[in-house]
């Protein structure tokens, strides 16, 4: 039908374009779904190493893990109102579609009286697997005037006992994922993501992971990620969500400090027994090898659990969590050296579900009341966020919420 | 000769282990060469990327540059003598020798009482090309009683205009410089180190650095490395130092953060002139390709110089600095957001020569007069190092210095 009507075209451009510079909720008066066209509305070829950004889910979340992961939180400046939000969105949405095609940014992206421009750092670099996954923050609803359009499970999560959080380094009103094989890649990605919120949203905190190349061992040794369920098991189903949620999920972040110096000086044998798995392979003490179900009921001959009572993959099981299930997709991290002279490392835990109220949130209350593992672990920040479902090209992150 | 006299395998075996564990002076006194001899004698094969660790240069300054890097500095702690910084550098030697090749480090060069061991992390890891470099600061010549001996090389670099130097972040008495292609192998390899050094030395200051997997822009756009020198030119030649110096090199480290907001502001054509050569392929603005001389005489036709009298390459080129040259092995650092909002972002720069009086020191001088790549640039850390020469097997960094 649009082809039938040789005008339409151009009417879409230029209600793109009046969203992209007028920055306010007047410019999506009338728009409706006029504004879901694209400047571009081909979803262009994809490259080797290229990861699309349209799709039914976000990319990032089904994606492999990449080998690289910045993470970014945006909080809004004071004039944010629901227009100036999705113009935001929209500038964003715009900007990943070029990077992950390892394309320049248009001149035509940047902010509205901004005279910044691409500095062409990404011209002959591949754009590895490059993956921008946006999420919506409990506070992101109030800043925007949505605030009936939050979900009951987009709550700030409760305390938990052992938890020493560092406010100024968690939650958050926007948060990007940015994943890539290409630790530069990932790096030009946030600085035009930053630049490009210039005005409108600022870096709130950013953290920076890998993992090795061929590897899933964390930095405490152990195999990491075992019996992770489906990730698609981390999505909203349509029926029980809005549609802007619909193919989407919730992520929780946590910040895992690693009590290093100390751990490094355990007997081997303490070492697995708080885990719960041998540290060659990753097999459960019960034995078999690392995808082998842990048997929780297994005894030695004098009647003690092989799996301790307090070993975090008895606590952390679905058996012990009425079923609770997350899928866990985490990065190493090492930031250097803490004013104690210890290491500044650990492991960014991101954990993926439909529901937090039903995934991290109960496991999590469990861990924290007695898991041998956490006695080497500070979970030094935390936030959670809502992933809107995917983007359909011509769309942008959120539309069906912004435009609801 | 030593083959003939079956006890002096197991009288150097017992030398070398006495130095590992009573870490004083006394244990070398009449250890002698002996002390050159290592646990294992033989250079382990060598798998698949693996970059060697023994040979007439330490591995890291011709190695190919590596995506990733930390650089860590170490200061000695109030205990340091002689013997047991030898100590110290034969743990760390053994220790690189293991870690190179994907091993596990034994347990027996732990530092004397701890009972810290191996964790296996980087069991099923390929070793991604590791390499260790190992420097020796100013001060660790006055710590370890070796005044007499440091280089007149070997002073502290002067302070140039525009530094606005971080003590706490620069110089240190010892350097170990951690290149891989895989970021996870790096970290654990700074920790083993830092376990290492436990009650002898401890973490100065420490950095990340990365490129792209297949550039060489830094993050200001810039094609970088352009025209370097063949790096053997950075190597020490031996009739012109001490033994442990010969087949060595001195390395300059200079954290240079970028003023990124400024920088993607301005105009394409001003960010050029800068620099002198073009954003698109890094050819000089005089023409050509990539490698393609500058040519520093060539004026429009109203007589204006092609190649801006302030611009960066015309203060470096070695034809501004009586032929002075560095080889440069620089790296991009983004360590996320400073208090002012700004990125913590820009080049960890590593220039390396046979002596930083003929390198590093003119060239620096010349560019902090006027460069106008400088106005976009802050240098916030500065340490110098000797890099002594490469190890044989059996040896370890420095012995001809510590035992001389």
């Amino acid at each position: 039908m649009p082809a039938a009507d040789p005008a339409a075209g151009s009417r879409r451009r230029v209600s793109r374009r009046s969203l992209l510079t007028a920055g306010g909720l007047t410019a999506l008066a009338g728009a409706g779904t006029a504004a879901a066209v694209a400047l571009r509305d081909e979803d262009g070829a994809s490259g080797p190493g290229t990861a699309p950004f349209h799709g039914p889910q976000q990319a990032g979340i089904l994606t492999p893990r990449q080998q690289y992961v910045r993470l970014a939180a945006f909080d809004f400046g004071a004039r944010t109102d629901r227009g100036r939000a999705a113009a935001l969105l929209l500038r964003w949405t715009s900007a990943a579609e070029h990077l992950v095609r390892g394309e320049a940014v248009p001149a035509g992206l940047e902010p509205p009286g901004s005279r910044a421009a691409d500095t062409g750092a990404l011209a002959g670099t591949a754009p590895a697997r490059l993956t921008l996954t946006f999420g919506l923050g409990p506070a992101f609803f109030d800043r925007t005037g949505l605030t009936a359009a939050r979900p009951a499970a987009l709550t700030p999560l409760p305390a938990f006992g052992e938890d020493r959080l560092d406010a100024a380094r968690s939650d958050g009103d926007l948060l990007v994922q940015i994943g890539a094989d290409d630790p530069f890649v990932a790096a030009h990605a946030l600085r035009v993501l930053q630049r490009l919120a210039r005005g409108e949203a600022g870096l709130r905190w950013t953290m920076a992971g890998f993992t090795a190349a061929d590897g899933r061992r964390n930095l405490m040794g152990q195999v990491d990620g075992t019996n992770n369920p489906d990730p698609a098991k981390a999505l909203v189903a349509a029926p029980d969500a809005p549609a802007w949620l619909a193919g989407g999920s919730y992520v929780v972040i946590r910040r895992i400090r690693m009590l290093l110096d100390h751990w490094d000086t355990l007997p081997p044998a303490h070492r697995e027994q708080a885990l719960g798995r041998r540290a060659a392979d990753g097999a459960p003490l019960t034995g078999g090898g690392e995808r082998t179900p842990v048997d929780l009921a297994a005894t030695r001959p004098d009647g003690v659990p092989v799996i301790a009572t307090n070993a975090h993959v008895r606590l952390a099981a679905p058996a012990s969590n009425d079923g609770a299930a997350m899928v866990r997709r985490s990065w190493s991290y090492h930031d250097g050296l803490r004013a104690d002279g210890t290491p500044d490392a650990g492991l960014l835990f991101l954990a993926w579900q439909p529901d937090p109220r039903t995934g991290f949130i109960p496991v999590q209350r469990r861990l924290s009341q007695g898991d041998a593992l956490s006695r080497y672990l500070v979970h030094e920040t935390s936030a959670l966020f809502a992933v809107p479902g995917g983007v359909r090209p011509g769309g942008y992150v959120a539309q069906a919420l912004m435009e609801g």
